[in-house]
């Protein structure tokens, strides 16, 4: 399927709309079993932190189970595990949402709990302090102990010069200790607003019951007026190339990944975000890209590598490419490698049918997700939390299967290694790290 | 002069006051010629851009000259001229500062002048939209045409993860573009009052008669309540080094340079900042330093070479290492030099007598500096606007005499080349640019 034809109705009928208040809502249909999922979705992450205050949507995230006017602390909590449901909650940098997976006919009672908390939150010093510490043990957890980690902070941080994409999403350990009970709830109520939200039920639904739900729910919380506006610094043209190495006796498997900064699907041209889609997929996805098959399998200097492109961004995003050295292998060796493949992808075409492979595979992946209710709700609830629309979800087959090989080159060509950055994670200072 | 007695009271009787609207004013008597200099220093700069809006604080610098509500533009600098006088300004990190140099007959008519725009710019779209112009020529000159400009941008990023030093003084082009009227007036109403100035007249005047010219002058501008306060984000510690490397055809002279994130004088515990300069100096102040004999005298291997402490700064601040190689020398080569040098500095203690020379040449040379009238407006302006106290000025030969050979080895262990910057600038792109 290579022209632009409509893609065949696989899917669930999927509908939308948006309540008296501003709240959008997104029901996906799944018949097969007597569950639902149930997801809001706010539209601000890490991103939108205010400056100094890094970490205050993830960790205001923490601070939604604490309770309401209405539910004391862990009520929510405590009332889903015991209708055998699960919940959980996660914070990006451009958006945070929150989710239940529960038995049908619980649908309206986790929507009431959601509803209340989304205006209902109340906060004191005694939950906020030993939550922040909470928070702070985590961060000690994933980052403080793991060169991995640490890399990354850094690598994130030399790639954006500007932009809060830069910034870690749990926030910098300084400003996560200075955060207090005031910065979260200023926090709350400029952002956690049926305006700003997104409502996405999955299931053994439909969409007029969802509908009846959500306006005796979220429709009685009143509009705020207008949804709050993200206002972010965007990044400049830095036009030095930015090796960051880091290393560590605790790092049993050194790796080179070089980053770029590109268009999202939200501020590309037309085209350009699915050309660098399905590059990713062609030079890096699975034992038959490019990358695997000459650096895994023909020169075996690597044991691993791969590509992938967070199209899914409200401002430009990141194109990653990556590779795990075999034993005695030099990053710098692999690197060199890696900036040859690229170089072949940028001054020859993709032969047709390896084209065709890639595109039908990343179409079919998205028909497989519809398999899953969870990832269904998750890959809605991210688009349109990023600004996408249905019709940008739903016509995506299509615009995959038109992009050429020429589109793919192109994308090839706009990755500057003047312009990334690279990461070497070693386990001992060498010269290659220079 | 090892101990900490008094330095000799060498230099002129410097006096300091401050008015009922909160105005600080240094007089620094220098009664050789009938002359006088007079400088006002806001304590915001670059660092203090609102998010989004880089280049403000110089941008507001240029449109200061766009004239008052009283006089036209251009009236005040054509008055300077008109009495044979010289005037600038300049925008740094931390402080912005306007000055010029009259006969002293003239004095009350600049402090008149200058009190005037204080408080009274007034700016039209005709004259922003050009002035914006102006500045984006200027930052097209400096900048985006210079290879070694574009390489110390894109090192002070990435040095910087979070504190905006990261950011150009000048701004980033596209925010540059952006700035409107409205922008500048904000800054300029938040910033220009009499809590946030601090007056330095050096020259052929005495307290007494600097005094009633302020009062009837400065004086007369109303208190707004309470100084603007600097808000900043302050650096994680990163723990990846990161080397940026730029490559251009018009490149000359390649370099290298490793740059420290340090405390400043006004952030180190007591001695601390005085241990950095010396250590400074000791490696890198001259041709009797350890970088110009090992590296430029001995090894041949660099053609030049130096060390600089940037002390005057409100947050935690930079140290530098530089070294331009000698033909047909590479980058990593001189990198590794220069890291084995430092080694030395951190691992051995520097002799007395040269220890003892650098102090003495480091305090000879802010003595010899009081020669100069505009260096000592400009040293006291800058400290005092950094936050400084002219008791902390007047006691720093003191603490330079007390720092020890073993302060100089702590100076050099706390800087580590894991979480430091290096840069590559480079004609070609060769291997040795990782």
């Amino acid at each position: 399927m290579t022209d632009a034809t409509p893609a065949p109705a696989q899917g669930p009928q999927i509908s939308d709309f948006r309540l008296a208040n501003g709240l959008d809502v997104v029901v996906i249909p799944d018949h097969r079993a007597p569950v639902v999922t149930h997801m809001v979705w706010y539209r601000n992450g890490s991103a939108d932190d205010p400056i100094g205050k890094s970490g205050i949507a993830h960790f205001l995230e923490h601070l939604m189970f604490k309770g309401t006017e209405a539910h004391g602390p862990g009520v929510f909590s405590d009332r889903v595990a015991e209708l055998g449901g699960q919940e959980n909650a996660f914070t990006s940098n451009d958006y945070t949402a929150y989710f239940q997976r529960v038995a049908r006919e619980h649908l309206g009672e986790v929507m009431a709990f959601e509803a209340d908390r989304m205006t209902g939150l109340t906060l004191s010093d005694e939950v906020v302090a030993p939550e922040r510490d909470v928070v702070l043990e985590e961060r000690r957890m994933r980052t403080d102990s793991d060169p991995s980690a640490q890399l990354q902070e850094a690598v994130q941080s030399a790639l954006f010069a500007h932009h809060p994409y830069g910034l870690p999403v749990i926030g910098w350990e300084h400003e996560i200790a200075a955060l207090n009970r005031d910065d979260a709830l200023a926090y709350y109520r400029r952002f956690y607003t049926p305006e700003n939200a997104v409502l996405v039920v999955a299931g053994d639904v439909d969409a007029q019951e969802v509908r009846a739900l959500a306006e005796a729910t979220y429709g009685r919380i009143p509009a705020r007026g207008a949804a709050p506006v993200r206002t972010r610094p965007q990044e400049p043209p830095l036009r030095a190339h930015r090796l960051v190495s880091l290393a560590d006796p605790k790092v049993e498997q050194p790796s080179v990944s070089r980053i770029y900064i590109v268009p999202s699907y939200r501020t590309a041209a037309p085209g350009v975000a699915e050309g660098l889609e399905v590059l990713a997929h062609l030079i890096g996805g699975g034992a038959t890209s490019l990358f695997y098959r000459r650096l895994v399998m023909e020169k075996k200097v690597a044991v691993a590598a791969g590509a992938y492109y967070l199209g899914t961004a409200v401002d430009d995003t990141r194109f990653y490419l990556y590779a795990l050295p075999a034993p005695d292998v030099s990053l710098d060796t692999l690197d060199r490698e890696i900036e040859a493949l690229l170089v072949e992808a940028q001054t020859t075409l993709f032969p047709a049918e390896e084209l065709e492979r890639a595109k039908n595979r990343l179409v079919a992946d998205a028909i497989y997700a519809q398999d899953n209710q969870t990832a269904m709700a998750r890959w809605y609830g991210a688009s349109l939390a990023i600004g996408a629309s249905i019709e940008d979800i739903r016509d995506w087959p299509n615009r995959i299967e038109a992009v050429t090989a020429q589109a793919v080159r192109e994308a090839a060509r706009s990755l500057d290694r003047r312009r990334a950055v690279t990461g070497y994670l070693l386990s001992e200072q060498t010269p290659q790290a220079a």
